[in-house]
């Protein structure tokens, strides 16, 4: 019989667990899931080289514009496969949920985690279900951990590999998932609304493999936004990175809110887009095919490496002055993914 | 700088969560982490087959006679692997800290995933850390994610393959773990103190897959205990388990605590032990194997499987008579792993 609300006796791993899995988790994933009620997958010929990743979510609210905690799950975890060179293809999902958690959000949750895991065609083999008592955690968290193949014919990307010269191109604008989630956290509302950019990036990280052979290397830019994912690639890189400001593209409302309250679009983090570094001769075909996907209509080159201020970022600003785009220090907006 | 309690900072993607990993994630694995700081790890030659599990840990308190959530995190994923058939391999750890976590707490909670690691031979190669605000989850939360090779010889390990007449064994004493964690949390002592069986088990299956080629399923019985392990076998082989009463070892002062507490320990969590099924003809070898190798001293033969009671687990008790061993319906014990 099924409860309204999650029971410690869901997590006791007893008959209130199986039919919670077999009743709600795996109904609610839907055709994703393969999931065996075994506790590991076995998976046949994975392939020469795989990736491997996890990632934890306990994004509040579990549902923003734009998105939520399922999607968010599925796509973290894809979207880190993908910036690796791999196509995603198969996750493990660990849920955490409270005491008292409504069992329609989990199977509201869980619903997203189904039509997200289909919509970037990887298959959901194994999971764990959790519960805790009411105060343990914050109503519902999710890890995912994936496993995607790697092609013979892709390079290892990496960002020690960038060198001066190179161009750095990002696939759309910057801020949207944060300002989204940051608008329904504080109730804010706009018009237009500012939704999240939460999406599957595989397919558009193939195509910009394909078109440009130099790609050195590929990053989402989540937590700690752009600038986080390029101080990061200028130390790897042991070389500068200089941006133009007019150039990074951030929505006029993103912009807007982000005056008023304080926030810089370049820290804010993103889920559905990317940032990377390619050799120059690449560059405008690399460009070329970000712009003719649909996930990528709106991606621009931003800037190049250089030799000089090495680790550093140096942002060229509208009216000509530069500024060091410094490492995120502070706790920026807990709780974003 | 380091701070003596983990800060929001920690977790926002910028400097402080560089550092974090830096100076307090990897040189506490020590040499059991290849981890990257790059989002993926890529591993070459997987294997022909491949396991792959999740498991999630809120165990309380973080440290318990016997273990801790390092080494729960890291067997459990092992054990996981390992009841497939699978030799464990890699591990991505995912790390959830409360704001005002002692960093120490953290450093040697980490020591002993890394010691852990060692012990089990995985490697940990990738990982994420979050921080939530106080309140958000209770001190520490990790949930790890493992990938097993399964060699070409191991057979497809399943309790839905378990026939009348095959030989239900267990690798040693039920419910230790189980009242390790409840006694801690109790601020119970008792001499001598019951420690929990938490450790490694893919060693021990090995052996056991070597011994017995008609080997059915093995199954480690964590949340639930063995009740919970044998009702799902006998649903899934759709034939009756009757096992016998005085052949299920449990210590003497395991036994003198449940009773005072009300608790059965066929329910109690086990983390360092197996129940498997074999063939008949096998039975006797497999009990030597075991009995052969340091984590299955007190390996016994417990029960049989019949084509009575389809689907139910039966126990004969010491005076004769029968009883019905329930499939667990209530809460048992929270946050036991």
């Amino acid at each position: 019989m099924e409860t309204a609300t999650i029971t410690l006796a869901h997590g006791a791993g007893g008959r209130a667990s199986d039919e919670l899995i077999r009743s709600v988790v795996l109904p609610a994933l839907g055709g994703a899931s393969d999931m065996t009620l075994c506790d590991a997958a076995l998976i046949s010929n994975p392939g020469e080289r795989i990736a491997f990743t996890t990632d934890g979510f306990t994004v509040t609210p579990l549902f923003f514009p734009g998105g939520n905690i399922g999607r968010l799950a599925v796509f973290g975890t894809v979207n880190d496969l993908a910036m690796v060179g791999a196509v995603p293809r198969y996750l493990a999902l660990s849920i955490i949920a409270e005491e008292g958690l409504p069992m329609e959000s989990l199977r509201s949750v869980l619903r997203e985690v189904g039509n997200a895991a289909r919509e970037a065609s990887v298959r959901i083999v194994t999971g764990d279900t959790k519960v805790v008592g009411s105060g343990a955690v914050d109503k519902l968290f999710l890890t995912t951990a994936g496993i995607g193949t790697v092609g013979g014919d892709v390079p290892l990307l990496s960002p020690d590999q960038a060198c001066p010269g190179d161009v750095v191109l990002v696939s759309g604008t910057m801020g949207d998932h944060g300002v989204a989630v940051l608008s329904a956290r504080e109730g804010l509302s706009f018009t237009p609304q500012i939704t999240s950019d939460c999406a599957p990036l595989a397919h558009l990280a193939g195509v910009l493999l394909a078109a440009a052979p130099s790609l050195r290397c590929m990053r989402d830019p989540t937590r700690g936004g752009l600038a986080s994912v390029l101080n990061e690639f200028a130390r790897a890189a042991d070389a500068g990175f200089e941006i133009q400001e007019d150039a990074v593209p951030v929505r006029r409302e993103v912009a807007a809110l982000s005056e008023i309250l304080g926030l810089d679009p370049l820290y804010l983090a993103n889920e559905g887009k990317l940032v990377a570094v390619v050799g120059p001769r690449d560059a405008d075909r690399a460009l070329s095919a970000l712009r003719a996907h649909p996930l990528g209509l709106e991606a621009r080159a931003i800037g190049t490496v250089n030799a000089d201020h090495r680790g550093l970022v140096v942002m060229r600003t509208g009216i000509g002055t530069r500024r060091i785009v410094e490492y995120p220090t502070g706790e920026l907006l807990p709780r974003i993914c």
